[in-house]
């Protein structure tokens, strides 16, 4: 839905609303007995959630589109993904609360190695330790470039961020990323003319880090992707007249956040710690976003009985939520991350919406198979989530007379 | 969806892909038992497959839309029925297998009883014999006009087709059918300025035409629709990436797989014989389009029996198909066609979808009533169909970072 549309029919209200993203959290049936990691996993407190609540699938993106991280959340936050493209590069700049300027280029660099031949033979360099990112990042913060500054920055492992800050700087170029071993790094290219002295100042950047690595192992090399300049967006205050804050332990989540002007609050890493500050700051705003990362970490790692263990372990801290007495709850995934297929997936993502307000359907059970028959459909666009949940927020006017 | 944006995302693969499109499949129910077609038939193997996959109803152009066999077929290979749209004339054309150049025009003609003072009292003329017709080609094949080749021919009983050839023609033209008795023919208009010259020709066509029939009876005129040149579509090569043939005994359908660049089959006319066709080609193709026409054919019969009896026909080969391990199925069709309407209908068409990784929902036998409780919704738009296959068979990137 257009953010204008629902921006004419905003009003201001005192309700709160929680809204809990499991990363990845929509899975794929094991052989053993035919259940997915949520069916699985014992939620008696969810289950009663979604028996007096609505439920559904919703689609991120579109029917059978795999989204990215980016994407799969501004949905939930009722920004049409398709609309708002955030780039890579600046999605790792906020990530690591790197303070991006309007005039920022921003690309997100992995070390890599390649072969004697220059070709890629690893694209993350065997997943280097952090300290020794750090290390290398130091030696790259020596490459000066003409007319601008230059930003190298760890995010983690084998990830850096490139910043390239001045003026007449361009965000439009491919990626030097072959996306595949077996190749060379691509030479950075340009996809508008005013991309040139970028190009340029980049081809520089890459000639003498490829110089200053050549005697490191594995990381040896370096390769971009995502190069962007941060957009600019109406931010979710502007939009909804909400004041809201996130809670999330992942870099990326509390960059993508901030771009749509949430306070990014400070909370310890475990779930029981994002609902303590939850708990902690519970008068301060009207919306709360509180991502748990690791079902779609362990998803990744096609860890089945861990993501059910998360899944469970957010279960638990619902009571507490509950006790906060929030007017409007929404709990669901940015996407599905199955750990049949150990990344992100295009099935439809379980959603469960309570309020006061919500017209409870049949569903008695959290699950992937249940939520088909819900309320919201078995394939809602992610986006209408958002108005669904300001209207039970009782914080949306009347369309038309 | 639109092409542009599946395209970015495609991925090669050597995942195969097999839609088997049971022409008019939907049905309604019959009084006896309260069954409709696809419920009546007896089919294990459907119903197996059901259970292992996805269903749902899809619609293939819009909520109480019912579909030509065009539009039905382009929103199940993923092209928006409304925004590729196909001229009358040209499917006529591509119906009788009459090979169309870019530059041709062609139009549906109608031949049509008018009284003394030139009033159309019958728009199909007594639907006349088809040889009654062959003879009538044969006079108005004798029509020569200034700088074009013309091509009359016989579609089926009061149905024909004209082609005009050669340059600076257009298919901008009204229909010089007035849709109703008691009018005169309308004479030939052009909707573009373009049109002119094929105005004037076709109204020489027409001239000579009512001359050449003036002591014919009842057949002693011509209407025309649908004038249209042959669209210039992306092939589902260029979009999707896949290596695509047609299995169809029909004309129509073969030409339009033609029209989106899929490689048309010769094939026996029977489905055993169009599966026969299926096996021989199997390492040659990563998509099959395989047709089924006679559900659709008794369905507008009226016939409930024989169309069951077809669909019985078809499970029977699924077994087959199976066996030669495709990575996604799809079985539906490209609308509904109720023996009790006997016609084509607006009721959304059961669709089938299995893969190892479809998450396969509660529906365990497919039949139209089974289907509404499937994963891919009550109402599923045909044309979000195909990314959800290509998304199964593992041909789609991730969207977004």
């Amino acid at each position: 839905m257009d953010l204008d549309f629902i921006k004419k029919l905003i009003k201001k209200n005192d309700t709160k609303i929680v809204m809990i993203v499991m990363d990845g959290i929509g899975g794929l049936p094991r052989e053993e007995d035919g259940l997915t990691e949520l069916e699985t996993a014992d939620t008696p407190n969810l289950d009663s959630l979604a028996a007096k609540g609505v439920c559904g699938l919703q689609q991120p993106v579109a029917s059978g589109i795999t989204p990215g991280s980016g994407p799969g959340h501004l949905a939930l936050f009722g920004y049409d993904p398709v609309k708002y493209q955030v780039g890579r590069g600046v999605l790792s700049a906020l990530g690591i609360g790197f303070d991006l300027k309007p005039e920022d280029v921003a690309a997100r660099g992995n070390f890599c190695t390649i072969d004697e031949n220059g070709v890629v033979v690893d694209r993350r360099a065997g997943r280097i330790p952090t300290e020794k990112n750090i290390e290398l990042c130091n030696m790259l913060k020596g490459i000066e470039l003409p007319g601008v500054d230059v930003f190298v920055e760890t995010v983690k492992e084998h990830r850096f961020l490139l910043v390239l800050r001045g003026s007449g700087l361009s965000g439009d170029l491919i990626d030097t990323d072959p996306q595949r071993v077996g190749e060379k790094p691509l030479q950075p290219r340009g996809l508008s003319s005013e991309a040139g002295k970028t190009v340029e100042l980049v081809r520089r950047f890459i000639d003498e880090a490829r110089t200053l690595l050549r005697n490191q192992h594995p990381a040896n090399m370096i390769l971009f992707r995502g190069f962007s300049k941060k957009p600019c967006w109406p931010s979710m205050t502007e939009v909804f007249g909400l004041n809201c804050a996130a809670i999330a332990a992942y870099p990326m989540y509390r960059g993508l956040s901030r771009l749509l002007g949430m306070h990014v609050l400070e909370t310890g890493q475990a779930i029981k710690e994002e609902f303590d500050t939850l708990e902690d700051n519970w008068d301060k705003f009207d919306f709360f976003f509180l991502h748990v990362k690791k079902t779609d970490s362990y998803g990744e790692d096609g860890d089945f009985v861990r993501k059910v263990k998360v899944i469970e372990e957010v279960d638990r801290e619902i009571p507490r939520l509950l006790g906060l007495k929030p007017d409007v709850i929404i709990v669901t995934g940015d996407h599905s991350t199955p750990s049949a297929l150990k990344f992100h997936s295009w099935h439809p993502v379980p959603v469960l919406l309570w309020s006061k307000y919500c017209r409870a359907d049949n569903v008695k059970q959290f699950g992937e198979r249940a939520c088909i028959s819900g309320g919201l459909g078995p394939r809602i666009p992610a986006v209408d989530i958002m108005p669904i949940v300001l209207a039970n927020a009782k914080r949306l006017e009347k369309y038309g007379a």
